[in-house]
């Protein structure tokens, strides 16, 4: 594994970053492919636009494709997670202005995945645990991820690959770790993220190719019964592209056509995503 | 400044550790006053509780009082920051099982506060960023603390010494880091926390106090209204003590007989606090 902190070769924080003091910072998980990071151009944008939102600032993101790209196995699949912070400071909520961000990176080999369980589909159950709605917050990947920590421990035991979580009001938001898309009569709908959740890069990806192929896509707010009654559902993330479901707690889902296609087209711009 | 991670000498934590990664840990502030820390027994069961909440288990804090008291200074005050995570992790939500706690101690000078401030009250403001609900994560100081970092920031160059925080509902929650007190015709009422804020050890020792006093308390949800036709409002942590309120943006306020005398009987227990 290589680590950097700031760009040196170091895997130590000071204990008096505000990352670890009161999660104040964000994070991207990026995969890449031969030394290539397919997806860089989305997922620096999301960094940009949550490093705004949260005004840690100044941070120049210029020096950070390079930094990340020398570090890189040309010869396999990597998983890249960046985070920044907004750096060291004293004691108190109220952030050093201006703040000095930290920036941790961290480089690790990707293990192939189950490509059966990728073919015929994960089985996944409803959490208790639920999204608070935070709207200025939500669609950040910033690092207060103790909601999606509690709805994961959920699933330690249970044979789930993954966990669904609404939230306080009973509408669907997402998995622990992947967003989530329901298919029915042809067209697809994925959660409104405007009060909670993280608005992925694969997301977003998948919203796109989906226009590309004519596919209707639509943003909004989701229950559970239209979960329940949808004809697929599939979940991504930047790690894992597309996962299709099989079952959802009692409720058996069918790998199908749509999520098949996502799913091909995914690995069209991220050759061996899956 | 003395600090300890895991009992040594070091100023420096793993990048790996979940603290920074998703903010998945509790702590506590506390203030020792020439080598005392009178609060130790409330500040020590709260951590307790929170750890069982957030399931960071086993961890044993059987050595925690000798190790920070070792390293007091006994000719001052000084103020206690002890930090536990839930420690180093493999990339994802799933917390290890078992896990490996880190504790982590800063030991700093405390530096005197304004007594002018604390006799004649402090000039605080409504902020706009509210505390959503989340149940589970209710009353516990985790470290997932972006809501409060967003509503200090809206005070940073207003002049004002704190910010009231809402929940989402409208609700009076607390102040971005102190517990919130109005006195109403001789009584005393406190918000409720069951979905939102931070249950302080000051706020547990200030309602003892009151009741030793006769003065009746009430936990109850609690309105803007309510809290601009106060008669005192006062707020507390565990290293301020009890602070007056003057002014709650236009509203005038009286710094009060009860405030007064709830003051007192805190520099009563902690005879520096203030």
């Amino acid at each position: 594994m290589i680590t950097l902190v700031n760009g040196r070769r170091t895997d130590q924080v000071s204990i008096h970053d505000r990352g670890l003091a009161y999660g104040d910072g964000v994070f991207e998980t990026m995969l890449s492919v031969k030394g290539e990071i397919p997806l860089w151009d989305i997922h620096l944008a999301r960094l940009e636009c949550s490093l705004k939102q949260l005004n840690i600032q100044p941070f120049d993101t210029n020096g950070l494709f390079d930094m990340i790209k020398n570090n890189l196995d040309k010869t396999r699949q990597q998983i890249i997670k960046l985070t920044v912070t907004r750096g060291i400071g004293p004691r108190g909520y109220a952030p050093p202005i201006p703040c000095k961000p930290t920036s941790i990176i961290s480089i690790t080999n990707r293990e192939p995945g189950d490509a059966l369980l990728r073919t015929n589909g994960f089985k996944i159950k409803l959490c208790e645990t639920y999204y608070a709605r935070q709207v200025k917050l939500a669609g950040l990947k910033h690092l207060n991820r103790l909601e999606q920590i509690l709805a994961r421990m959920e699933i330690a035991h249970t044979g789930h690959a993954e966990g669904i979580m609404l939230d306080q009001t009973g509408k669907v938001i997402s998995a622990t770790m992947h967003n989530l898309f329901l298919v029915k009569d042809g067209a697809i709908s994925t959660p409104d993220l405007t009060f909670s959740g993280v608005a992925g890069v694969m997301r977003q990806l998948v919203i796109g190719l989906a226009h590309d192929e004519n596919i209707p896509v639509t943003i909004k707010e989701i229950s559970m019964d239209e979960l329940l009654s949808a004809d697929e559902l599939f979940l991504t993330n930047s790690i894992d592209g597309v996962w299709p479901i099989c079952e959802l707690d009692s409720t058996i889902m069918t790998v199908g056509e749509i999520t098949s296609k996502l799913q091909a087209k995914v690995r069209e711009v991220i050759p061996s995503c899956d």
